[in-house]
């Protein structure tokens, strides 16, 4: 079943390696929310650079396998607790990469946006305070209710968990989430930076993801994924 | 028409893309201006690594399409208002390089001249302090206004434009640019850098930018990307 | 003798290397003790990309040369001598990585535990305060009483010492307290970092080290060998 | 001529430019002098990547080209100029190396001696305070008086030139300077680094720098250039 959101998730899973956001083994998940309700995961185990769009787990939002087989990753809570309370989100990455786990050991709240890679991320932005793995459903619903209707919730000392209204929009924020990061931490190692104001980093924002622009920056990253693979 | 420009600004693109100038979707654009006064830019939504020398669209100043198809950037108005403005400049760049974007947000309106890279970039830099991006006639004569007669301006949260008398210079100069940008940024971080005076700079530009090294130089970068792709 | 962990040794200096532990010519040496009581180690002079598994040399104890032939490293004195204090030992790496050596030169006893990488290192590390090599059996028991029942030594200007249950487990942590190391220094020049307190990294620790998690680390790294080589 | 040295020329720039020391169009030379006193330098504007053993121009001290064809770079002058007052020397690297240069601009005339790669530059390191090309025999003369009996020079804003016994320890020496800076320069931003000890890094440098150990550091890296060309 859903067998186009298979194979773009399953892209979504190459392109997030492909520019070092799942480098190694704590390599995190992708899910996608299909029409029908059902939400796809990787099954434990699987690497980012090796799961095909027919390993993909299928629950309904209470955890049950409806589709697929293997050990489920135990942090899915994470995922069905902001899908409960989010209807508009349709795929949640959860990821480790390096500045924005760096940020996170450093983090105030907020960071200087200093490229058309942050306008996404002007003003507050959630901030989850614990290591702890989110295995359980009341841990998930701590991290949702911290999340809110943002695109990204910080989590200290473990990573980030972006949400997007498609897989193309969670995998692109994710990215470009990772390089605001390394921006805003590089950035303040040279002076003291000045960004873009939060007015004009919405307006920017709302031009720089319209479905366009999405579908280009995504058409973009297959591209690159199929000419690396070939 | 102008077919060795077509095939010289190919190689433009695919020389910034391989040095990690326009390395994801947020690309930029090199135009270039032929003898006979054409604007040659590649259609939006093709990357660096993609364009093929008979893409490029052909424009005249007041940006009506002659040569070519597909949507047009809409910041062209950034190359035309500079080309109006500058007799002698046959080529711009338009990119976002990691370090030259840092450099924008904590820019003073000078680089210390470490190596020869930063040589041609020596004395005052000018700077455009806003990152909307050069969508109108306005804001490109703003930009143009701003730039003067110099080699480069820096965009503040956004990039850098940087203008030649041909193809090779634009392309040289902004790999140059970015790697003066990177060694003054990291300089400061590990004290209180001392550069190469200006009259010694100037002087050094002079000899490094003659036809023979730009030749040299181009064709280097050329052989580089040959030798990548066989 | 001893096939799979001769094959299992192989993987171990290829993952190392692969992964930027072991990049240029000062290379170190991961060993293996096996269930007979044999220490097995790459002959002086063979490359962690090049060794294979039939020229590891079997020695006893008292380095007296069993199987292989060739020049043995110097600095086999630092491995018999942890081996002979720390009966659960089954694997030692001693590694020069870039990071690890640069927290020796400003080390003072711990490290920031900023991500899942540094959750066995929380706590006090020993320190080895030369940068001499440990070439006789007497800078060997040193070296071992200094590392004293924990599972990593500093070796200041010099590299550091990873012990391992097994092989799998010698090469994980080193990974990880390389990455470790660099998150620490690095987060150090971007403010003023807030790590994962002892009691909860401990915690993590077992679970991210217990025997499931330890084979698909392994297993993932071997599979990024293999395909690299493909 | 000189068939061997040739070859092994040629092995020195292409590792030179596979470790990273010759990466751009600015790229430095290293030449050698023969038994019989010539001096051997590839031709003006061909690169690290691509000079062969037969092109390699060779030259008395006075510069009279006896062997070869092709412009002559400007800066033999550097190269003879050494050579006389240095018997010894047989090998000489002029490169313009990333940290080194930087290292040039904030230099104090000594490095912390953090790892191996340092210990053969403990203690006093000369320095040129010039980013002039050393195109004349008085500029040449300048540079082998302030080089003296020392195995490298810094050159403010310019690069280094190293000096050794034979072009392997010529190529070795310079990786090692180039590693050392990199060290150096990233420690003092993660603290107050505490270094080798000259007269230890004296006691090490002895070891690390015997034939048996250069021999064995030069195969390393040919094997690494031919296993990458294949």
């Amino acid at each position: 079943m859903n067998e186009e959101l298979r194979n773009k998730l399953e892209y979504a899973h190459r392109i997030l390696h492909m520019e070092g956001l799942a480098e190694d083994a704590s390599r995190g998940h992708i899910t996608a929310r299909s029409e029908d309700g059902r939400v796809y995961i990787k099954p434990w185990g699987v690497g980012f650079e090796d799961v095909t769009a027919q390993e993909f787990q299928g629950l309904d939002l209470d955890m049950n396998l409806l589709e697929g087989e293997g050990r489920v990753h135990s942090e899915l809570h994470l995922h069905v607790e902001i899908y409960r309370r989010r209807p508009e989100v349709h795929s949640i990455a959860h990821v480790h990469p390096f500045y924005s786990i760096l940020l996170s050991s450093v983090f105030k709240g907020k960071i200087h946006v200093l490229s058309q890679h942050g306008v996404h991320f002007a003003g507050k932005i959630p901030f989850h305070q614990s290591a702890e793995l989110v295995t359980s459903k009341k841990l998930g619903e701590k991290l949702a209710r911290i999340l809110g209707d943002r695109p990204v919730v910080v989590m200290k000392n473990h990573g980030i968990t972006v949400v997007g209204k498609s897989i193309e929009e969670a995998v692109i924020l994710s990215m470009h989430f990772e390089k605001a990061a390394k921006d805003h931490l590089l950035a303040t190692t040279f002076g003291k930076p000045s960004g873009i104001p939060v007015a004009m980093a919405k307006k920017l924002s709302v031009n720089n993801y319209n479905p366009a622009q999405v579908k280009m920056m995504w058409d973009y990253y297959c591209k690159k994924f199929d000419r690396k693979e070939s």
